[in-house]
């Protein structure tokens, strides 16, 4: 089912007012709300996401500041404009559409400005360090932990049943011990709070949160071991190089001083002399700045070194047998679509009524029925107009699917090795597709043509392809207000790879990510074609890098305008639909 | 005549040696030279290159290191790989051939921490204060002043003889105290040293550089007036808001100390209670070093606020009558390029020798001919081979023009309102061209249609553009070792527009640019096409912006593979075609 709140507006209203209460007591004339977990996940369930408990907002993305006096104001960028529409009490909360080219961030800041906020109350285990820093150079900031945050709003927490359990080597490439080896040399430690990072340099997945294949753990990666804070654990792990240790997130202290204690007694078992730990590398970005505080108390603060990045440099280059366990994913993914889009054109062909709600749960089923352990994140399928808004998350049972129709279906999902995999088809739902709509499409088509086609040197910024990405697709005098690509790995948001109009991101060999691009037009309809892609070597220019894409399933021929194809897209196409139909994907492609 | 030395390998040795001899003396183990004048000019007379005297370098762009022992390290990019071949003397010198996506600073950084330098001698005022802060951060920066060099190396002075001259506000359309109006409010003051941006400001022009319409000065903007201090001035000036001040460069203090006086001695006689100077604004990218520590001892540290693009944001956007000045000046220098290349073409015909020099006064000579007051930069003229050198600048007395041959020309000229011209054509002397350079050219030429059709919103990045425009390039293979396109204003390379790899730079309506793709192979040629364009709205899609060419000169059809040429790229260029016959200057366009 579709994300769906749990909130009433009178419990909106009241949780709003207790915390401009807590405010006052605390002189605070401001009160930053982060979306995330104290993991900095971007996924978090609902009932861990204290945003949504004083903004009423679903979307996984957005930001909330409430002042202590008028309305609390939350950013969104133009993925979320519509929903924050539909989902947002006016009276409650301010909407703040941050334009097209500003960050979340960016906006923020000018509202901070512009309101002239002094003391600002933050949870300190649920805010980048990176953003605590840099409000820190505005105005006084003043950490609040979860335990005191709880007094005043009611917080559900959540249940973890599944067991962890371990991926084989054949499906990831490399052990625990020899990754560590690449990571942290000897009196090097790294702490890691990144979920995925954990779960890659574990080899381990639990699929305790829906939607993620990770499992909850703070890491510290010391020499040859990993050591793990972890809450709940069950079952027994082979692998000789991760350490688990029970114990409360909350508590990273007593954490550290046990390591400290099993690191004298390792070494003295093994008659080493105690390297002492020289240098603790931490993440700026995917630190909480209340955790960062308890590393620099313990290990002193001139022993922290930032890098930014985390393990992303590690995990974001795919090796062999990662690229081998994905492509069989999307596989298995690529089934599951082709089949739910096969599902709705037969059934409008031979007049079977079906919902949008019979849509979303017909693909997840098709997953299931696929081998799918989970969806990598909540299925978006939508219909006609609905397609528009760019993360549309509630299908309805009343809306009915008829011919002539677009739809689009946005999904993915995790299978044996635990990586994540996504795909978007926008199609027709039968009938035909009148000139708007072939248009939209084609120009969309030529836009993830124009990436697939694409050629550039080791290093270029991901900018560079993102612009010859969007040309298509300005030229029709069109824009889309989100990127046209993201790192996909264990996450199917992965940092390590962005194509946007601003990333600077350089693209580098064996880095996996999506190419997404798409048109929407609010009360008409959306767009969107997604093929998930390695970047390799030109197989012809070997100083060029190119994209050679994980997913095939074959293009709506009835929805293009094959006048508007260049000879260098049609070959392509012609190329791709033959894959395709090999692996039985191709929906019975011909040229006009 | 193209640039050349004046300094022999003898007088080489014994600079570098008498360096190193007054770094021994004072305690140096590197000494860091730059190619900028005190007004960190870009196109500095090689009189006036301390580079040059250490290094032999005639290049205009290089960075130069001289260690204590060992020799001399050289930067250069990727734009002088041949060219530093060339002219250095490796015994002496060693080149330092800065990777492509690399910076010339961040390889100085990379020796720097290699070598282990640890204190370093720089001149005060011929380095940027963002290079002496960031090199601060590594090493100990003793700047030493022009005097203390002068003792050690010879330097020739430069003579100033021409008139300082006004452009008519028809040319420039707006005053001096209008712009002023724009960029300091009562209370705020502004130094500039940058040249392009004092002759915008002052709508003044003096050509006493070669190259160049600016002059010499330094400049304080204070509320209605810019106090000047120049060190040779003849003429009246009628300007009502400037102010000169005579007197030498490197006696900032007193210039600033005299301004006090006039403001308050003015002031007095306004019956105004004087409004003291809070701020000082100055750019990081544009002062000197030595200069930046004047400023802060006369008004205090505390006041100085850096705006690192200094005028930059208000001289790259063209007012109408500045772009109509461009393109009137456009349109004589296109006459003398299309009567150059039609000498050329004619006396191959004709069997009547020339030479590679020839080809070059004649260059020159149509541009006075037009009505040229100077050439905007040291004219490009290479034939065959040759044109493989990105900045080739020694056309030979030597080197014949025969027929079958590829040859470049790039120039550009000053006419009466003072903008630079800047232009590119590759073409063929005569006969017949053979598939690889028709190849070539038809790259070149799709990248430089690639730009001009493109299509971006407001703000996009110039990497953006760069990755549109090297993608026809990129697979066939190839790539070009520099930007795609530089500002073009008052100096033929402005602020505020960079197509390149890695440019963050906005593109905004107004600015004015090159679009300049290349392929060079060395030993066989090199093929550059130049347009320069005003990026302006899109005329049918109004929320999009694009480029007008202001360059109408007709392409080489005998180059052209019509095979390789979208239905988009013929189309634009028929239309091209077609508007420079108008105005004279295409070569007989025919098809294939």
């Amino acid at each position: 089912m579709a994300k769906t709140g749990f909130i009433s507006k009178e419990q909106l209203k009241s949780n709003i007012n207790a915390l401009k209460s807590f405010m006052k007591s605390k002189k605070l004339d401001s009160f930053y709300i982060s979306s995330a977990d104290i993991f900095l996940n971007e996924y978090v369930p609902l009932e861990d996401c204290h945003r949504y408990y004083v903004s009423g907002f679903t979307g996984s993305t957005a930001e909330l500041i409430v002042p202590v006096e008028g309305k609390a104001i939350l950013f969104v960028d133009g993925r979320y404009y519509e929903q924050a529409d539909l989902e947002i009490d006016p009276s409650l909360v301010h909407v703040f559409k941050v334009p097209y080219g500003t960050g979340l961030r960016q906006a923020m800041r000018e509202v901070i400005t512009a309101k002239n906020f002094k003391h600002m109350g933050v949870e300190g285990d649920r805010i980048e360090l990176s953003l605590y820093n840099d409000f820190g150079t505005m105005l006084k900031i003043l950490p609040f932990n979860n335990s005191e945050l709880s007094k005043v709003l009611e917080f559900k927490t959540l249940s973890v049943e599944k067991k962890l359990h371990e991926i084989p080597l054949s499906l990831v490439g490399e052990s625990t011990k020899s990754k560590l080896a690449r990571i942290v040399k000897p009196g090097e430690a790294f702490f890691v709070s990144a979920l995925d990072s954990i779960a890659w340099l574990t080899n381990m997945r639990r699929y305790e949160m829906p939607n993620q294949s990770t499992f909850r753990a703070k890491a510290l990666l010391i020499n040859e071991r990993v050591y793990l804070l972890m809450e709940n654990v069950e079952g027994d792990i082979k692998n000789e190089s991760v350490e688990i240790n029970v114990g409360k997130f909350s508590e990273l202290e007593k954490f550290l001083n046990l390591i400290s204690e099993y690191e004298q007694e390792w070494l003295s078992k093994a008659g080493v002399k105690a390297p002492k730990i020289e240098k603790v590398f931490y993440s700026s970005n995917s630190t909480n700045a209340a955790d960062f505080l308890k590393l620099g108390a313990h290990f002193g603060e001139e022993k922290l070194v930032n890098k930014p990045e985390g393990l992303v440099p590690f995990h974001s280059l795919k090796n062999k047998a990662e690229l081998e366990a994905m492509l069989d994913s999307f596989n298995n993914g690529d089934k599951a679509i082709f089949e739910t889009i096969s599902w709705v054109k037969e059934s409008v062909k031979n007049g079977v009524k079906f919902s949008e709600l019979d849509f979303y749960n017909k693909t997840n089923e098709f997953y299931q029925k696929n081998g799918a352990l989970e969806q990598s994140f909540n299925t978006i399928s939508a219909i006609g107009a609905n397609a528009s808004i760019m993360h549309f998350s509630s299908p309805s049972a009343d809306v009915m699917c008829e011919p002539d129709q677009l739809l689009l279906l946005d999904s993915g999902g995790y299978f044996e090795s635990g990586y994540a995999t996504d795909t978007t088809r926008s199609f027709l739902s039968g009938g035909t597709a009148n000139a708007r709509q072939k248009e939209m499409y084609t120009l969309v088509l030529k836009s993830i043509l124009a990436v697939q086609n694409a050629v550039f040197p080791d290093g270029s910024w991901g900018s560079v392809v993102d612009g010859v990405a969007r040309q298509p697709i300005f030229k029709a005098g069109f824009n889309y207000n989100h990127g046209t690509g993201h790192g996909v790995g264990i996450n199917v948001h992965e940092g390590g790879f962005r194509l946007s109009t601003t990333s600077n991101i350089p693209l580098r060999e064996n880095v996996v990510g999506s190419i997404e691009p798409g048109i929407y037009i609010p009360g008409f309809g959306g767009v969107r074609l997604e093929n998930v892609a390695v970047v390799e070597r030109h197989p012809e220019h070997k100083s060029m890098l190119h994209f050679r894409t994980m997913v095939y399933i074959g293009f709506d021929h009835d929805m293009i305008n094959f006048d508007m194809l260049s000879e260098e897209e049609e070959n392509w196409l012609e190329n791709y639909e033959q894959e395709c139909a090999k692996r039985g994907r191709s929906f019975k492609y011909t040229k006009k």
